[in-house]
């Protein structure tokens, strides 16, 4: 047995040398005679590497001083609704900018947090294209604006950061975060699970401006409260140890190989790989907006999908694994993460070349 | 380096034979060329793990089939808010027996959820032995009676479950789960942190009784009802997927090692064995009711608080870890959970003599 190429959505592929310092020191960790799993949340020794992991994501995003980073968890859905608890009063609007199923989902856990508008909605086009910043129905008085940069089902990804004007801009960053520079200071909240870009699933990274965690109120539960959590260096309740822990090495392993700039270089090269491979092929068809295709989540289809099942057993003997699209789309997927190496895009074009000449 | 003796009261010590385990299997889990963290939780393989997991846990702890077993994240500390948003309506009241200061972090977070009243609190002689049940002020119309079984912060437990009549009993388990048999047809909630007796913090277990599953109301966010998780089996949002594996594993483990029968003989020996030196030693002292000592947690006071660094300096020299009292108590405190074998009690009460004899 061997590890293969992992096309998974999520939770996705790590790099290997993390998972390999994981294993080296998952019973004694940095010299204290047990797991990182195994000691206290509030002990030097943790508090230190919390503390560096949070430095690490600091610099490789350039993260304004304005700004805490919470170490949540909960995923991002459970955020879905904790957002407007926090920035909005429940009779205020807020705008959400719809461009896929997440975007679609954000809206219905927010619900009944906030009143919510959506202020456009790609769903007319089966979400193959964002809504063009033109048709957005913004009020300037809105609570904050919603949107995804990167749908991870349907493929979607928005190049720049839209102008919203003064009016803060909250970005569900789960499939991208990490993947190419953000101007941080454009945005009001970024947050992210953690199980795509960031390390392992029960985490959520939240990047909130100090003026909004002032927005948080008194009278929910401490433990909803980001303003109470940033208080609290995230030790309000007991974290995810061993995913705070593990999201530090990913930062490590970020900063040795270049930084997000490098990062940003490789995921270009690898969706370029892919992407011009499939519009050449005459055999792989990917429906989005050329100009909106996402450089993490690739969906393609196949001429016909009497041979979908075929094309997963056969890629997955040849040790390319979760290739399987999303129900809502079906045909295939190919998460291209910064854990996957182009040489695993790689060999996954010479199988798909070799499987269409077979069945072309 | 060498693995120590970890007496943390939490995130606490693992068994090493997990933690071999999840690390010869870290980077390729059962046959999938993969780590488990890295697969989808909606995968055959993850939900098979899963369900195993839920199955164990049934089995260890005689789980009836009217209730539901729910792997979800926050922690005990998210879960004070959500019990109540799930099971008792805003102007309900619900009676809190609060024993220590877990039960008094219960009682806050509840307080905008719900009409907290302490029906009773041992807070006036410190929390050393629970409030007697004839001094507890219930109201049959309650919601719920919530209390703490086992108090870890100053180690009191009860040792049978209180009769509170109709009202649904709910119980924060965290700390002493798994660590005798305990009727759960009692309660009509069971939940626990996993970080002490489970598994690695980030994820909480809630066993909870069909027909308060049927209370979660329809207007909060799905994210945040037991029901909405009970009906998609925990995976409404993306879970802690190592946690819940990890949890797998020690579920194994205490099946393997005489179930949870054979956990709660080896604790009172354990117990048993630290107490009884405590006692008798005329230098260590416990203020516990002897009636109401905690099997889990042991608190001790040396004679001169100025001898604790050197205690504290000495043990962790020898390989006995994390022996600070919590900062609320001071002096030290030994956590002897399931993991705990009874050698490495053995060998704090042989340090604890010789220190004792050298500084008496």
């Amino acid at each position: 047995m061997s590890r293969g190429y992992n096309f998974s959505a999520g939770p996705a592929a790590l790099p290997e040398a993390v998972l390999r310092r994981a294993q080296a020191e998952l019973l004694e960790w940095d010299g204290v005679s047990a797991s990182v799993m195994e000691v206290s949340h509030r002990g030097k020794d943790f508090m230190a590497m919390a503390q560096r992991a949070e430095a690490d994501l600091r610099s490789l995003m350039t993260i304004p001083s304005n700004y805490h980073v919470l170490f949540l968890q909960g995923g991002a859905t459970q955020h879905f609704a904790q957002i407007p608890m926090n920035i909005a009063r429940r009779d205020e609007r807020a705008d959400y900018v719809v461009s896929g199923d997440w975007g679609e989902k954000a809206v219905r856990e927010a619900g009944p947090m906030v009143k919510v508008h959506v202020a456009a909605t790609s769903a007319a086009n089966a979400h193959t294209a964002p809504p063009p910043r033109d048709t957005w129905d913004l009020d300037p008085h809105a609570a904050y604006v919603h949107y995804t940069p990167n749908e991870t089902i349907r493929g979607v990804e928005f190049m720049d950061v839209p102008d919203v004007g003064d009016v803060p801009l909250v970005a569900d960053f789960s499939s991208s975060i990490l993947s190419h520079p953000v101007d941080v200071s454009k945005f009001g909240l970024i947050y992210a699970g953690a199980q795509k870009n960031i390390g392992a699933a029960g985490l959520v990274v939240v990047i909130v401006r100090d003026d909004l965690l002032a927005r948080s109120p008194k009278d929910i539960p401490k433990i909803f409260s980001y303003a109470e959590h940033a208080a609290n260096g995230s030790l309000l309740n007991t974290p995810n140890t061993f995913g705070w822990y593990l999201s530090g090495l990913v930062f490590e392993w970020i900063r040795d190989n270049g930084g997000v700039a490098e990062m940003a270089r490789r995921n270009q090269a690898k969706a370029d790989m892919l992407y011009g491979y499939i519009d050449g092929s005459g055999f792989y068809r990917n429906p989005v907006d050329p100009a909106a295709r996402s450089r993490m989540n690739v969906p393609f289809t196949l001429p016909d999908a009497q041979l979908d099942a075929a094309f997963l057993r056969e890629s997955h003997d040849a040790g390319l694994l979760a290739l399987k699209g999303h129900k809502l789309v079906g045909g295939m997927r190919a998460s291209i993460y910064n854990a996957m190496p182009i040489e695993g895009v790689r060999a996954l074009v010479d199988f798909m070349r070799d499987f269409a000449r077979r069945n072309g």
